[in-house]
């Protein structure tokens, strides 16, 4: 069985593609007619180009519009078929496929189709080449695979056969193929692509929404095991049509149809050998930030009226722990600036594991880059997370792990971590919360779109089944919005806020106020809104006020308390939280009003005024 | 009768968004709950400063999910809404209103219903308040408004009324208002909102598909004609939900806004004045090119092979007229490079006009400025075109007016100007389809989307009847799409291409290959596919690809062949072409041909590779 990816998924050249395809692992393309168009040399010399990557080409795609025309177009559809088949010859591929005939004029004549089609599989047999026929959704009279399969048994050559594609199936409720209907050596192909459960046309579903399997809310496994169960072994191929995808480098789009296929296979137990098993993930163990030496003492006034202390200092580096309930923050004035990595800034996330290796072992076979342990570093084997950002995977204590000289006692004013965002391009959001699902197992909940001043902000949040790692994915469209600002400022992805999670988050405020810390001001109108929306009483609405904090509740009686702190020097945030009543959100009501305060804040930070930042 | 806009619609702060609101001519806003929630100062603070800019807020929008709700959501309801009146009649509006039930939790029970709607109503009447009541289409009893209605008329309340939104209205494909069942004075707000025709939810459609009339494709003409024969005579709030919207400068959408507004009250004859009646737009007399001394003869060495000849100069300055049939492209050394005007780059068109008097002053009511006439440039009355171009008004003969001393006879070897395009951003699509519909009355044609190597790329056309002028106004998404460059190179939106018809291209072709011009290369394998696509003659075939031409048809029988330049130092381009049998489209099946190739161009000029440019 081949894993093959169409050329159309990816952007840039034909030969850039190819390139990404093969570094990602392919053995296996498919030929996007267009593709082959704008190839600046022969067929046979895009197959010498192919094969010297080691990539075999599955089939050239598609033949449009050929079956059951009317004269003169029946006559001239022939022509068109044998130019067709010399030029699939030419290119050393031995199928190619027809797709449903979308045209006004396309007749509903059965005999007629099936004629059609055996005569091009009679043409195709005589150059040794197969062909397939595929439903599109939007076909003018064969919509569904059912009906195509009808055509190919009607027409009955064996070098014809159906190419079956997850998308046309799913976005038309078709059933999974049968075994005892559909034998495996009738399907010629079988194409893969995932989509989002929306309710739109289905030609601009396809043309703009699909995705990888595991990344749209489609059964994909349900699809290939019933293909594998028709006794199909032939190519699997990702057919994705996404402007998102062909705006990224092809490199990441290749690894992520790589993961995808990955993923899938093993999770039907098919994968050999089949991924590392993992280890749970079982929450936070530290985050890592650093800044030069000079930020590191703001950093430090900085968290301070949170109720962090320092714990522990290194001998003779300039990294200290700084800690309060089981929050650990690893503060480092080590580090250096790079062209990738702009200080200060979050730069890694200690995750606690039961096991550390199988973990790096699984990041590796799912195309993550695993990194050496730093040698002044936290001593964990390490993965490139987002951007610049690392993973450590802690599985043994934290605090003797460190070669640490002991401070003081940790303060109690936080609980735990309770999340961290990451913040990545529109693209990279896709291939996120592919990897998260198949390194870490993290489930991924429903979009979330809220209102920035500047645009729209999205969000997908992974997180594993305890909610002890939780992790919103964030990306905005709009130029000038905080999620891309905050792009342009680290010049790549990156981990923009970190939230805390108390019991207690009045008591909190209060105690924080007292040690003067300034929370994100957050507008008196903003309560007189809350009043009308929740009718919370009075004295408690006052208090809300007068500490800056957020509310949120959910259809069940779920609570949701936050505030913000400023941006510490524009770059990154925090927030402290307390949840109640099993509210499993991150506050999306509020994100709209906390978007508007950190924009204004931006303005006074610009002008110079006061008030913004300790 | 006043006319409005939803804060809803503008990115920015709630400051910024007044200020463009005001700016742009409007004296009445809506503002969104939201909105008020982000804002840094009391509700009479905000009225205050609404009121300085000569703004009254009609309606503070919305109270949500309040009526119909089982106890004990009910009472807490009824409490809501005391609170929510509060706030109105603080901010010192005297409308608000409740958008149709969404929770899950709502009864389907018209008398509850109608009871609390009375309730709401005797509250806000005791405040000298009003309530609207909207449908909208997703509410989960309530999606038309004339159930909405029915429930309005069932409360029976004088301080209670009906609010429309064309787009609930028809989304849910409602009927339109009748007079003789629905009075005026019972509706107590009229939004207006366009979309496309697009197939999608109703939902997602409403948060990122709307725009304002006569930018979408729904007859809003139709809508307020029928509101109005109500006898309706209060506010006409532009209502949008739209991230592009929200991400461009407030000034521009407020703008957009005051366009569309003028627009459609002057095509029901309800503008008063009435904009200006303004004129035919002929066609395109000239084009105004501009370069650096040295860019200009590397432009000419460009221009000559194309058959352009110099007919005429200016006795001083650096200006010379180039010719060919009716094409005249004005060359202009004596321009200097600014921080708004790059060059080389296409700066000017000059459109002929019967008049230009009346089309200037249209322009000025449609919110373009008028540009002085440039003392040493051509002598025409000025717009402000897309980017830094502008538009000359031409009514006169050409040649005679510049004051230019003759040189030659003209070429022979092109027609006229076909098209030209502009490449805008994604939120300028709006705005100049908008403009050059209010402005010049131009058609627009629906959507062409094609894939870009690297992303996507939309283009709408606009033309005149007679297709004398035509101008596709093309977009493009991802950072490094060729639209997209080309905007990032030019710093701002520009026109990218002129495309010039020719009677016979081939002959054109040739003619042009031996006076030394080299067309962007075409790779062959273009040719072959295009065999099995449209089955042309052999002989034929090897001429289109031995001259690098390219060949569409559409399904009536027209035929379209083209040509393209290389560009000219990265900046612009040219096409030549040829329409057959009312060809009526601009080549979209070839657009990723182009792209490609050209997208290899640029790799090339970047390599310094030889062969890419003249």
């Amino acid at each position: 069985m081949e894993w093959s990816i169409a050329t159309c998924a990816l952007g840039g050249s034909l030969e850039e593609k190819l390139l990404a395809i093969a570094q990602a692992g392919f053995r296996a393309v498919e030929v996007f007619e267009e593709d082959l168009a704008g190839f600046p040399g022969t067929p046979p010399e895009l197959r010498a180009l192919a094969e010297d990557l080691g990539l075999k080409i599955v089939a050239l795609q598609p033949l449009r519009d050929y079956e059951g025309m009317p004269e003169p177009y029946r006559g001239r559809n022939r022509e068109r078929a044998l130019r067709w088949l010399d030029l699939v010859a030419e290119l050393g591929t031995e199928l190619t496929y027809v797709c449903s005939n979308t045209s006004p004029l396309a007749l509903d004549d059965p005999e007629a189709t099936a004629e059609d089609l055996h005569t091009l599989a009679e043409m195709a047999a005589s150059r040794g080449l197969r062909v397939g026929y595929e439903a599109l959704a939007w076909g003018r009279h064969v919509k569904d695979w059912p009906r195509a399969w009808e055509m190919v048994r009607r027409a009955d050559h064996p070098h014809l056969g159906l190419v079956l594609d997850s998308f046309h199936c799913f976005v038309r409720n078709n059933p999974l193929p049968e075994s005892a209907d559909l034998p495996g050596e009738k399907i010629f192909l079988v194409q893969l692509s995932d989509a989002p459960n929306l309710l739109m046309d289905p030609l601009a579903l396809s043309r703009h929404h699909r995705v990888m399997p595991g990344q749209g809310d489609w059964p994909m496994e349900a699809f290939l095991r019933a293909v594998l169960a028709t006794g199909y072994r032939g190519a699997i191929s990702l057919e994705i049509f996404n402007e998102w995808f062909r705006a990224a480098p092809p490199k990441w789009v290749a690894q992520d149809g790589m993961r995808s296929l990955k993923l899938l296979f093993d999770q039907l137990g098919l994968l050999l050998p089949p991924l590392p098993s993992g280890s749970a993930v079982q929450g936070v163990a530290f985050l890592e930030l650093g800044g030069q030496e000079e930020d590191l003492e703001a950093l430090k006034d900085f968290l301070r009226p949170l109720g962090l202390k320092p714990v522990a200092r290194h001998p003779a580096l300039e990294q200290e722990l700084w800690a309060s309930g089981s929050v650990r923050l690893l503060l480092r004035g080590d580090l250096e600036e790079s062209a990738t990595r702009e200080l200060p800034a979050v730069l890694g996330v200690g995750l606690s594991v039961a096991k550390a290796v199988p973990l790096a072992a699984r990041a590796r076979e799912v195309g993550l880059d695993l990194l050496p342990r730093e040698v002044d570093g936290p001593g964990f084997p390490a993965v490139h997370g987002v951007g610049c950002t690392r993973f450590y995977l802690v599985d043994g204590p934290l605090d003797t792990t460190l070669p640490f000289q002991p401070l003081g006692e940790p303060g109690n004013s936080l609980d735990q971590v309770d999340h961290f965002t990451n913040v990545v391009s529109r693209f990279e959001v896709y291939s996120w919360l592919l990897i998260y699902k198949a390194w870490l197992g993290l489930e991924v909940s429903p979009v979330v779109e809220v209102f920035d001043p500047y645009g729209i902000f999205y969000s997908r949040s992974l997180r594993n089944p305890e909610g002890t790692v939780q992790i919103p994915v964030n990306t905005a469209e709009g130029w000038e919005t905080l999620a891309s600002r905050f792009l342009h400022t680290l010049g790549h992805a990156g981990i923009q806020h970190v939230a805390f999670q108390v019991s207690d988050l009045l008591a909190f405020a209060e105690e924080a106020q007292k040690a003067g810390f300034r929370p994100l001001r957050i507008p008196s109108s903003y309560y007189s809104l809350l009043s009308a929306r929740y009718a919370l009483p009075a004295p408690f609405l006052e208090r809300l006020k007068a500490l800056n904090l957020l509310y949120d509740q959910d259809p069940k009686g779920g609570v949701f308390l936050h505030l913000y702190t400023p941006s510490f020097q524009g770059r990154f945030f925090f927030e402290v939280l307390e949840r109640k009543n099993g509210y499993a959100g991150f506050g999306a009501a509020n994100a709209g009003i906390r978007l508007q305060a950190q924009a204004r804040e931006l303005v006074n930070r610009a002008r110079g005024l006061a008030g913004s930042e300790p």
